[in-house]
């Protein structure tokens, strides 16, 4: 079957999101110190890994969680300064993947459908792409918060492609993860390729029969589905 | 009795809060309507006034009913774009007044504790006096979210004194509106002065012995409260 799209996953797929994450929370634990937060740098960036490793990274408070373990209580001052330092340096850092725009030009020239599938607040995950300005190669983007269920889940990939209008058949899937991504998106019989990009970069993945360093590869991947000859 | 502390409004009080919203929200119709808003400028922006005095200025989904209203349906990369450009256009245009950080000096250069009673979201008014630069100026701030309950309710004022450790009578309060700030202020003995500035300036006040139209003219005036004069 001749494949007719691809659907990318967004957070360190299509730009880096785990290391400028890392430094702007870096950022931010440095000037709540200035601000007050009674802690070593080292010690409030190992609480807020911890804070994050808990309550995964989408979750909205984690410098409310932050301050309220080094201090003990609410601190409105030191948790916005936080944030806004976050919010500050990840937008100054934020930008597509060097070869992000590339790809996506050279596949839109092959007349496919593009679209997103990820986790996240839809507000949240549009703001990136906008941002990224990469927004108007997608036909489509669906995020976990738009469906009320995220990812492994595979009913979340099968309304996304209701959503855009594709069969699993005919649809390449990118994505980072082999757990969150390239396994619910195979099970359903969507052709993947993972990158191996960002922090889960060297998690062992099984199963996996297209595995990518760059974007760019997956040019010549999709060519060849596409004609069938693969 | 001798005064011993200034309590004041932010928005539209200590800064620009009005007119600046407003142009932010011009610009962010316009980047909507290039986004694909099927409105003119006018009519968006007629149906988005509609919206914030039905709703309150401190509702969080303006843009989201405005693109409702317009398109029928939810279209998060219109009402993402919408967010984006109101948010950086205001912070691009967010300053104190010209004499506000004079009179903060001034005031506490007379030894008197300064603080900041506003309705509104906590991390959003302590962000806009971060990015005000005035943050430090204030012993302490209050706001309606933390409270659970805003202005005009005199519940809310009390808290605020309680918090800020200060009684009624040995304090001045600073507002620009006369139902919200002035009346309940006074009711419950606070020393009140208003400042003719923002979109209520022009408000008809009874009962309100010090209106004032510069930040700076209440310096006098608590001087000679302080020192028992008046």
């Amino acid at each position: 079957m001749a494949i007719k799209g691809v659907l990318f996953d967004l957070d360190d797929t299509l730009y880096d999101s785990s290391t400028f994450a890392d430094r702007a929370r870096k950022e931010a634990i440095k000037m709540m110190i200035d601000a007050g937060l009674n802690a070593s740098e080292r010690d409030a960036y190992n609480i807020l890994q911890r804070i994050i490793k808990q309550k995964g990274s989408n979750y909205g408070r984690h410098f409310d969680d932050l301050v309220k373990a080094i201090e003990g209580q609410y601190n409105p001052k030191i948790i916005t300064m936080g944030i806004i330092t976050y919010h500050n340096v990840k937008f100054a850092l934020l930008r597509p993947y060097p070869d992000t725009i590339k790809t996506l030009i050279e596949l839109k020239k092959m007349g496919l459908k593009l679209g997103v599938i990820t986790d996240g607040i839809t507000i949240k995950q549009w703001e990136k792409l906008i941002r990224l300005g990469i927004v108007d190669f997608f036909d489509d983007v669906v995020t976990s918060e738009e469906y009320g269920l995220g990812k492994p889940n595979i009913e979340f990939y099968e309304y996304a492609l209701r959503k855009i209008n594709l069969r699993a058949e005919e649809t390449v899937y990118v994505g980072d993860r082999v757990d969150n991504d390239i396994m619910p998106a195979s099970s359903i019989g969507m052709h993947t390729i993972r990158i191996l990009r960002g922090k889960y970069r060297d998690v062992k993945g099984e199963n996996c029969k297209y595995e990518v360093k760059n974007l760019r590869e997956i040019i010549d991947i999709v060519r060849s589905l596409k004609e069938g000859k693969e």
